[in-house]
């Protein structure tokens, strides 16, 4: 069974549109950064079950994010990551180290 | 056309695996908040084009991450995000204000 990006998008507005709407974009990034701390204390040392729970819970912050900034992100990675890296075109990519190292 | 967070996980390791494993989680965490920084400006004042394309970037980079820990974004969101809300199960959301404001 897939679940999109898309799919996120409307489940995350189903589920907690409301209370997304009344919290504002600058309350959810604190809750998504929060996660994002999650994730880097399960990058140190989780289990995979849990490393798998904080990345699902950044991408859910992140879509409500997106979702309250009006921005399909299916449709944004593919006008950035659909061809090849955005910087050479190339895949695999032969920007410079410096660049991209 | 569709891109999905399995094509991004594949786009990513297609295009940047090398670099990828060379520069490490520890590494590669750190340009992954760089993008999130980038996000948080964007989400202040950035265009519609420029938003797009931090959500992009930050989506990118967690791929990364998730490719080097050994999780599939897309199943991890199924298993937390794929059955109502992860709290009360229920949609929309009806866990307190106290525990998800």
């Amino acid at each position: 069974m897939p679940f999109t990006l898309i799919d996120l998008q409307n489940v995350i507005r189903d589920t907690y549109g409301d209370k997304d709407r009344r919290r504002g974009i600058e309350g959810t990034f604190m809750w998504f950064m929060e996660e994002v701390g999650e994730l880097s204390a399960a990058l140190r040392g989780g289990t995979k079950a849990e490393l798998a729970a904080e990345f699902a819970d950044v991408l859910a912050w992140l879509a409500t994010l997106a979702n309250g900034a009006g921005v399909d992100l299916e449709a944004a990675l593919l006008e950035k990551y659909g061809h090849g890296c955005p910087g050479c075109h190339k895949s695999p990519c032969t920007c410079a180290a410096a660049e991209k190292p």
